[in-house]
């Protein structure tokens, strides 16, 4: 080992696992901090998931929406990017375990997000996915394209009314703009392309359970998102629950106790009950640490563990209380602000100093719906329509130029926009079109267009 | 059946199988034609075949280089656009057959283009995927970008130079843009992307068999064409045969005889052996039309089938030959000009006309090599160089353009030319990091980054 190497080894190590949001701000603080990095992940790419549904509907494509974290971290020479998967946390012996070795830290900071809980009816997994990955987002469209084209070959009424209907399980923000963007897909997009359906004759059906949708915003703002929902075709059927999932149709019960209703519909998504990523488990066998309901690690004021300081749990996998006793919600501001905090109470250490504890600064909360309305708080401001959209439409273009100078992904969606097109609407995987089960010897009409006269 | 459906059934009725270059330009050139048209297809897209090497490299992503077929087509009226297998013809009844139907055709028009053959060499296929689908783009990304993720975490010297090791087999342009566009990657967009790997100490070799690459290009071209291959890193190996494919070796021959050399090599791509679609041997069965070496049908000088001159074969599918008796070559430019010859000689036939027969109207071959440099014929003349490069980018843009006014294509590309980014090198798929086979309790350095003085 010579000189260098053991200088090295005597620098700080911070190991962050995870890199969304909390994580890559915890690195990207850090750039010009006296220590080394490591960023983990399982992924080799950064996902800016609150436009994930743009890619489930096919506006947008998975390379508009993600950056290779190694590109995003070239020019930061204090860290190295591991590509892996963490099985493993020891606390007392300061190490990370991955599926193929180890790696010691002297801090750590775990941001491994959250995922989506069916509630223990995880049966229901396959029949209505969610939308957490990119292949989650493929196969959502894969499955709400091949839906239509299905319908426009199926002879069958029943069968055809089934096939366009599209039932959104959970009224949050994913499932309010996901249900807004298959609105805007049926009724614009895909007109003109169907000789013999409608494709504005579809119905989108979001399932809430609670009495609104957007259950964290103020009420009056629910009330404006269901309207702008309506306006573009989908209905909100609030205090109802799902009950079953069956091929062709959902079973639906209105809360608490109403009857069963019979719902038919060949498309269910999924966008209800978050639940952290299983490494809070783990931590919380390790060091003892108490996880809320939703799997969330309880954290201290600095949003270190009881216990061990050097380790930071941080964005949607932490459980973090605002002066009010509400838990901050999972949303992209709180994991960067916490991302940083954490960065700068690392380097405040290395010169024996502490921090003041993480106070979230809410700068508001947006949710889109459709073409050209959002919902919007904006500090004490309630903000719906236009106006909120194009906030929305700034917030995200600034974050993403600032991210990663993806000025195009603005340049596409401003021609998205204006033609109503969505270029990405492409089915792809290993079987593009499944066997559709009709009668086997079935004549298709020679051509279901008008004659030219 | 009311007057309507009497009148529209009475229309003469143009099935297309097909919604490639050749069957989507056959179907455009109909658009203002007095008949019915239906284009079937597999997929719900058109791909723009030759930049697939692009999003098989990071470059672009799949929605940048496919539109949705129904989209493309949506403003013509007189077309249905129906998603599905042809599995059978029956050129007595006029009958073309789904995997789920059938549909009745007055004329017909195929054109299902070709795929990669190994020679027999089938158990290659995994171990060296081809490059033909979108699905195939997105697994040899995968797989070019794995290797260099592996070789950062390999710490024996032999197996790191094995996984920086990419073999294309065959020097034909698809091997030439696949070789370019990975030397681009490996000495530009990953510079300073690893800590313990030099990217661009990959190397990357195309094997020839034939004693040059490009073979249908001139002699001088080829010559010009390694040149620019070989600024990049790329190695050609001409007059050499690929033996046997290993878990990460390859074993190579000189050709006719010379002794097998062991390549250690994780990566091989096949770019070699064309093999026309398994509609022609259908055909050939079903009408005696006479197939080529590589599958292909060998049709009339209208490129109807003798004997049915309402059966056109077209494009890849098709054997054609030039006045010097020459097959055509596999080209989107040769499949257009038929598409529209075809659709044309089906129109005139309507009022009892008959034309000319094909022939090719050649404006010339082109093929990138890396970021600036291509080969092209042009006539008479001969190009390479940056201004060869010019011409390519002008002649696909105004493709794309013309097509989809995929005006947003070209921005990218200006942007990635200019940055030397490729914000589309995700690596998608199932397991995004298989179990990397070393030492199960390796420890992995805290940082293989340089400490910030």
């Amino acid at each position: 080992m010579n000189k260098d190497t053991n200088e090295q080894l005597a620098v700080h190590h911070t190991v962050i696992i995870g890199g969304g949001f909390g994580g890559l701000y915890a690195a990207k603080a850090l750039r010009k901090a006296p220590l080394r990095l490591t960023l983990i992940d399982k992924r080799n790419f950064h996902l800016f998931q609150p436009l994930l549904y743009q890619v489930a509907t096919g506006g947008l494509s998975p390379g508009d929406i993600a950056s290779p974290l190694r590109g995003v971290l070239k020019r930061q020479e204090n860290i190295t990017v591991l590509a892996g998967e963490v099985i493993d946390i020891d606390p007392e012996l300061h190490v990370v375990k991955l599926r193929d070795g180890q790696i010691h830290y002297d801090s750590l900071i775990v941001a491994t997000g959250a995922g989506y809980t069916y509630f223990g009816n995880e049966q229901w997994v396959d029949a209505a996915p969610s939308l957490k990955t990119i292949e989650d987002a493929l196969d959502i469209r894969r499955r709400i394209l091949l839906a239509f084209e299905t319908a426009e070959r199926e002879p069958d009424p029943q069968k055809r009314k089934a096939l366009l209907t599209f039932v959104i399980v959970g009224g949050g923000p994913t499932g309010v703009e996901l249900a807004g963007a298959i609105g805007e897909l049926a009724n614009n997009t895909l007109r003109h392309e169907f000789r013999r359906i409608d494709p504005s004759e579809a119905q989108i059906i979001v399932l809430e359970m609670a009495e609104r949708i957007l259950g964290s915003y103020p009420a009056d703002l629910s009330a404006k998102a269901e309207k702008s929902l309506d306006e573009l075709g989908v209905t909100v059927r609030t205090n109802t629950a799902l009950v079953e999932i069956d091929e062709d149709h959902v079973m639906i019960r209105a809360m608490p106790d109403g009857d069963k209703v019979d719902l038919p519909a060949s498309t269910v998504l999924w966008a209800a009950g978050v639940k952290a990523s299983p490494l809070g488990h783990i931590l919380s066998e390790q060091t003892g640490a108490e996880l809320d309901r939703l799997g969330r690690v309880k954290v201290e004021a600095d949003l270190t563990l009881a216990g061990y300081p050097e380790i930071f749990v941080i964005g949607d996998l932490a459980r973090v209380d605002d002066t009010s006793g509400n838990p901050l919600p999972g949303m992209a501001p709180v994991a960067m602000q916490q991302g940083e905090y954490a960065a700068r109470l690392i380097e405040r250490r290395l010169s024996g100093k502490t921090s003041e504890p993480f106070s979230y600064h809410d700068k508001g909360t947006l949710a889109v719906i459709g073409r050209n309305s959002a919902v919007a708080t904006l500090g004490p401001a309630r903000l719906s329509g236009f106006f909120a959209w194009l906030i929305w439409l700034f917030v995200h273009i600034m974050y993403l130029v600032e991210f990663d100078n993806k000025i195009m992904v603005l340049m596409q969606w401003a021609w998205n926009y204006f033609t109503r097109n969505r270029g990405a609407r492409l089915i792809t995987g290993a079987d593009p079109f499944p066997l559709i089960e009709t009668e086997s010897e079935k004549d298709f009409e020679p051509s279901m267009a008008p004659v030219l006269k």
